[in-house]
């Protein structure tokens, strides 16, 4: 087994040894269910100013960007989350030419809107350069997007750079972590009124939403928070193996244009895993305890 | 804490104490992921000729039934099992009255199905007396469902059931457990003809087939294996939080009607808590992995 000297060293929590074996756990306090995924190897691990990043490599998901203990994307099934926060907003506004993405330091999603020839910018913006370096050398290798003009990576906190660039925006892409750590303050009402004022009059924003199985109250505060800004909000689900329970929400907020009324013959799914075009609508389906939440103050 | 004596003489693998608090562990090999579960009490635990049966309660789920280690339904997302499985094939067919279920001691389904008025006969077959025991002292006050006249309940080997029952059911639910144990031989290619030849000739069946993601095999031989008896074969997906990766698949097989053609003004959902009319079709738009899986041999 390949591990580095500093596990010992940082003594991490979320690591244990068990007959021998590696493992790490992923630990749901409100729920109290834990997750453990055996390591074959710990790629990196390294501390950053904002948390700690780790690289692993695992039977189920092949390797797994770590952040804080938390896994947040794999190889095995990133595109699951990369497909599904880009493609519905992009092909929501009927022509977006300026696009934006605050977290996701791994790049994925910006990789999908790169598909969208009509697109002319796509800023990523993530706090932690050190997880974009850590993610372009062990997760994607950078040459997919360093060769794409139209691609700007910008280390700096979201909150800063969203209100610097007031109506600029056609699509916005909210990867937000969550409500923990550096991407709490992403989920403020005053974060919901700077997206708002950063997106063009038929801007269109999506946002990470959380599980709708164990963190009602997350999911049901971002909808009636961006209900009080966006006339047409919609949540759509998408069931990611990697996130605990599994099942996941992302909500879309609109100024102008509604997903279900998205042209689908616009949608770059050639070469896609997950999303095609009957899944758009069909991700729009909610469960009626999904609706309920909603519904529910 | 409620623990009963059994705890330690039988000295369960899948039991575990971590800081003087009770975990339930549920372990995928194939993945190497496990699930662990806070255990607020072990409310019981037996033994059975087939099975160690155990309800636990926990935080995240409620109620739990637990079959040899392995959590198979919960009292706080039960229902979308229990939905899911049983109203899709029974609205597929246009006018069932003699429907049966293969497993499911704790009869989950069959209370749904009891909701079709036109419905005339349910016959639920489980192996093990025991689950149906402890299920109707700790899961579901039988009060619901033994004063319905049309409600019977077959302790028996459901391959042997079936052999005896030719031509004679409309609706079959398999809502049979891992391909492991007791429920293996529910997974042969012997049995899949067993089931055709149960049902009438317009007879729909509907089979539990797996996790799409970390169980491809079972999923795809389920598929098809029912394609060789079935003119009309579809998957459709549920997303089950208490399941490992949460991602689950049902695989209906029809000799007439098609479940995308059910009459959904049919549906009985006026208190269901997953299943609404548009979930039907949403349930059937798979992602193109999951699609690649069936298209696979």
């Amino acid at each position: 087994m390949e591990v580095i000297a500093t596990l010992e060293e940082h003594a991490l929590k979320e690591y244990k040894w068990e007959d021998e074996e590696l493992w790490i756990s992923n630990y749901v306090a409100r729920a109290r269910i834990k997750t453990d995924y055996k390591v074959n190897s710990l790629l990196h691990h390294e501390v950053s100013p904002f948390q700690e990043i780790s690289i692993v490599d695992t039977k189920g998901f092949g390797r797994m960007l770590v952040l804080d203990g938390v896994p947040q994307v794999s190889s095995k099934e990133g595109f699951i989350y990369n497909e599904m926060i880009s493609h519905i907003p992009i092909i929501t506004h009927p022509d977006p030419k300026v696009v934006g993405m605050i977290g996701g330091g791994d790049c994925g999603p910006a990789r999908e809107a790169m598909k969208y020839s009509g697109i002319e910018k796509i800023s990523v913006v993530e706090i932690d350069q050190q997880v974009t370096d850590v993610c372009r050398t062990w997760l994607t290798p950078s040459s997919h997007y360093d060769s794409d003009k139209r691609f700007s990576m910008i280390h700096k906190d979201g909150v800063d750079w969203i209100q610097e660039n007031k109506g600029n925006y056609d699509v916005l892409m909210i990867d937000r972590s969550d409500p923990v750590g550096p991407a709490a303050k992403l989920f403020n009402q005053g974060f919901y009124k700077d997206v708002f004022e950063c997106l063009t009059d038929e801007g269109v924003a999506v946002f990470q939403s959380g599980s709708p199985f164990y963190n009602t109250s997350t999911l049901r505060k971002t909808y009636h928070s961006l209900c009080e800004l966006f006339p047409i909000v919609r949540t759509y689900l998408v069931t990611i193996p990697l996130f605990p329970c599994g099942l996941w929400s992302f909500t879309i907020a609109s100024k102008k244009f509604d997903p279900l009324d998205a042209d689908l013959s616009r949608l770059k799914a050639e070469d896609t895993k997950y999303i095609n075009s009957e899944i758009v609508y069909a991700s729009f389906v909610l469960p009626n305890y999904v609706k309920e939440i909603l519904e529910s103050n």
